[in-house]
């Protein structure tokens, strides 16, 4: 299929391919929520960072892989992430991005090819879309989708292991289930470890340091029912909180629910 | 290894094999429970009925799989389960028996051979002491072996699935966990189908009609902390619970505890 004329889109069809969302993204046409866009492909995090501090922030990686599930690590200075998608430019394949200075929220524009360094490495980290679709395909509901609303998060009283400047606590989204789909969902999330894997916590929300359900510190509360489980899971935010509170000097992220959409398909993320 | 001379059998080492195990119920040496012998190795309740009865109780088990789950199933007549073990003979190698009448229990031998005629059909169905050494293996604590209790069993408000005369309520066993074991024990169960699989419920006991968990049908209690949850699973009582209310004119069990020792290591079981 060929991309889509730029100047044609507006909004994007689900059956969008990636590399139509990709090239919208680039052209500037497209510079929006990815959520839905790209139908059953990963979509996934972004952070960008000098090199100096991209070991500190590796290492964190892989001493929290459920909140932070490496998909993809650039070499320095390098735009392209082959193993994602063929074409990928990661300056401005993103639809919107966030420049962070000292920890600061700086800028949100739709192309960094202008800030780029040739010391500057990508990571690219899994993101529960990926999960989510896989409940969905076996039936489940999801409050949250049903009603339109973005997932509810939580900051927890775990903490996660340090890496250099780079530390805080597990961030979770929680996700009503009645028991039988709680326990179902223990199993098909078990599957997908790339795109924060098993729940890490079901049921009394205060074990995890969580005193109120109906105030999530991000996203939109969603109401948990009298035969319901609040089941956690692990949460992308957590490295994006972790980045903001180690005040780099520079930092480069993906603006909220505005997704690098790879070639990978969901599926074959499934561990088995 | 030979299997010990049965005069010097009271009770069996840990270390016995299936064999000896088998061959010293067999012998009338041991009849005893069977718990934490044979180590690995799986064991199976047994029911063995007239053939009249059997695809009606066959049925029953394929329809209820979590507590019903089949691991071999005889010819009538047939005394031998070469899937279970080369040399089994179903009439004496479980260390007791319960003969049940029109429901009631009549007598508990050591040995059915007296009783046995050429359409008995005999079935063998897995049992929780495979998933529970699984659980073990992976450091897990469970209280009621911690505190040398039996488990806990419900009866629940689930129905079976009836066939013929076989009906009645799902039975389940209860172990209290932290939500992360919890979560560990649903990965761990789930690759094993054959001895009752994944929990059925997690939480709230009132969902599935469990209305004290310090009273429980059968088997003791246990404490729950504030920090667990009680955690479900389908239980091999339910398919005899279903026979003593069918009410047949004849059906043998092996006793409580005292189970089929097999050949079949418990991580021959697991599906992946």
């Amino acid at each position: 299929m060929q991309p889509m004329p730029a100047a044609d889109v507006k909004t994007l069809p689900p059956a969008a391919t990636p590399a139509q969302v990709r090239h919208a993204a680039r052209s500037g046409a497209f510079s929006d929520h990815t959520s839905g866009l790209a139908d059953r492909h990963v979509q996934g995090n972004l952070v960008v960072l000098p090199a100096e501090h991209a070991g500190d922030f590796l290492r964190f990686c892989q001493r929290n892989p459920k909140p932070c599930p490496l998909l993809a690590v650039g070499e320095p200075g390098q735009s392209g992430l082959p193993a994602l998608g063929a074409d990928i430019d990661i300056r401005s394949d993103v639809p919107r991005y966030r420049v962070w200075r000292q920890g600061e929220l700086v800028a949100e524009p739709t192309d960094i090819a202008g800030l780029w360094r040739d010391d500057f490495v990508s990571f690219v980290l899994g993101c529960s879309f990926s999960f989510e679709q896989a409940l969905l395909d076996e039936g489940m509901r999801l409050r949250h989708i049903d009603e339109g609303r973005n997932v509810a998060m939580f900051r927890t009283s775990l903490p996660t292991v340090s890496a250099g400047p780079f530390s805080g606590p597990l961030v979770v989204t929680m996700r009503p289930l009645k028991a039988t789909d709680a326990i179902r969902a223990v199993q098909i999330t078990s599957r997908y470890p790339a795109v924060h894997g098993a729940p890490v916590h079901i049921g009394d929300p205060s074990l995890i340091g969580i005193h109120d359900l109906s105030r999530p510190d991000y996203g939109d509360a969603v109401a948990v029912h009298h035969d319901e489980l609040p089941v956690f899971w692990a949460c992308g935010v957590t490295p994006q909180a972790a980045l903001v509170q180690a005040r780099l000097p520079l930092a480069i992220t993906h603006a909220p629910g505005c997704m690098l959409v790879t070639d990978l398909l969901n599926h074959q993320l499934a561990s088995f």
